[in-house]
């Protein structure tokens, strides 16, 4: 099995609903430092597991659509916790949608698999992964 | 599949014993940097892997029985070479035992699966996984 | 010159104002992962620059103090962009008056500078330092 | 599942074939930083995963054999994009062969999968693993 | 004193002379991880050490003139060893003009000292400072 | 101003005299990651600052002495806490001598000055500097 991986961040505020999140119920933010693995059974016919430049650029314009935003006003998200986690599975979903668009190039449908993974401090990060 | 990891460290005092470990035979130390990784396949009704105030307080709390000692005067380790893939296992069934007494919270028995890696310096870390 | 350094994190919400800013100036968070590094000239008797334990939940608790807000609702920073070299400053005062009231021990009137430096992501990092 | 990971690095220079690289047809180079991860069921008689001193000393030696190369002019990989991806196997299966001849010593033969991980920059890494 | 850094990386191959660098001496490669570090004693008008998005863009737009090139084959270096501490220097004197040409914008000319640090491997790094 | 700065690690046992040191009055132990930065004002005729090779060979060496110690027994520290800030300057000034017999090379003469830094985990660290 092979893997690439690209990294990028973003910037957010939100707040959580849930006596379990303690002080973060109030109005706070984080930065999410993400990366984005990709896996497959083999190498395309470039040698590669995917165009890391497209796969770079896409992970930046998926960020984009989060970096800067109260995540407590995006419509999207009414309703729900927008934890660690559940935002790695929003990116994932993001890219499998992009990925089905062509976006990474024709050969990013050999993928197999991802993984994203979105480091909130240096003592905590999530994760979300899954077959493609 | 979800997953959520906590970091944490301690610094402890060992020997070990057989011709393979070298000059690690002699009493020295190590810190190690711990991260604990929780699995699970879907959220939790919070949106959460695990409380992730409680499995750091937790992991605080393990890595406190073991922190500023001699291992090799644990009786519990004695005829026992503590390296740091035996240690990852140690804390590993130890951290399963405070899911199984509920310290982690009564949603913690919907983790299905939990890493721990032991970081001992900028080149070699050891871990163990398992599933729950 | 010796110095020692402690790290710590906390995470906010905040805006700003400014052209400069572009789409920063939306309500958006960060975490900033702090170190705190203390400086003098000779050890103590104890031959240390300062106790690692006092300047460790010292700067917990002045981080307390911070996290989980919305920088924008705190008086003290009224018309005042919380740029991160800004928090920077804020924090290296805050630590200054905790030493001058003898909160890091009897010793830490020997010390000579401090720096803070406040990491915002994997690609940019701020600092404030001075003399005490 | 316990595992063991070493780390060493090499410096190369190289080109890549095909529209897909863009500039990086170009001759440069790359700093990798190489972690070779090992796995296996239930530790050795001796407590470990692997001799990791044997495992460095293997590792520095199979990086010494593509260290300050122009992998362009190697032989065995012409006509080959020398990907970060494809070098990762190449480390591989090298391992593979040293673990096959007893260069770990003969308990290495319980080693059931190895991972090995070639970090190019600080957002981006590649890897290759499989069952041994 | 006050301080802002920002991160980026570039890729290139060259060779060096003279039996100090051993195999070094052969044509192969590096990947640089640039940290740019800006100083000032008091913070501009918008509370900034500098326009950090285009202090980003300024450090991406020079290192644009390095990255995927075999640096032997460059003018600019004949005859030099393009060792990482002249690297460095080479990027300071290339910022310090941007900053004299305003492209880092108008405030940029309180800036007092810049520091530029290559890190080219997890085991080493250079970096050249000096004043403005 | 030029700077390098090579990085190895070595992992000891010990304990502390002193109230303030609390539960780490107790034998224990620690990795110490190490950086010793070296600085001049001009590169040398080569284009370095050192030798990066004998560099980090003699750190090798330095750090060797202390490797696998429990530095309670060792004659040379008897009565001294040998804190993180203590070490930096044990290495610091026997990298000074390193220095002064000529190790590091003829042109090393011409180093100015030298920082070394001990990090002790994810949290901390301890540093000593000064000229040559």
């Amino acid at each position: 099995m092979y893997s690439v991986c690209v990294r990028d961040h973003f910037m957010i505020a939100h707040s959580f609903r849930g006596e379990v999140f303690g002080p973060a119920q109030k109005l706070h933010g984080a930065t999410y430092v993400v990366d984005v693995e990709f896996r497959r059974k083999e190498l395309d016919p470039d040698g590669i597991v995917v165009d890391i430049g497209r796969a770079t650029e896409e992970l930046n314009s998926i960020l984009s659509g989060l970096n800067f935003q109260n995540l407590d006003e995006v419509a999207e998200f009414k309703g729900q916790n927008t934890t660690t986690e559940f935002l790695a599975r929003v990116i994932f979903d993001r890219m499998v949608a992009s990925i089905g668009k062509g976006d990474l190039g024709p050969n990013a449908s050999g993928l197999t698999a991802m993984k994203v993974t979105l480091n909130e401090s240096h003592v905590a990060w999530a994760a979300y992964e899954g077959a493609l």
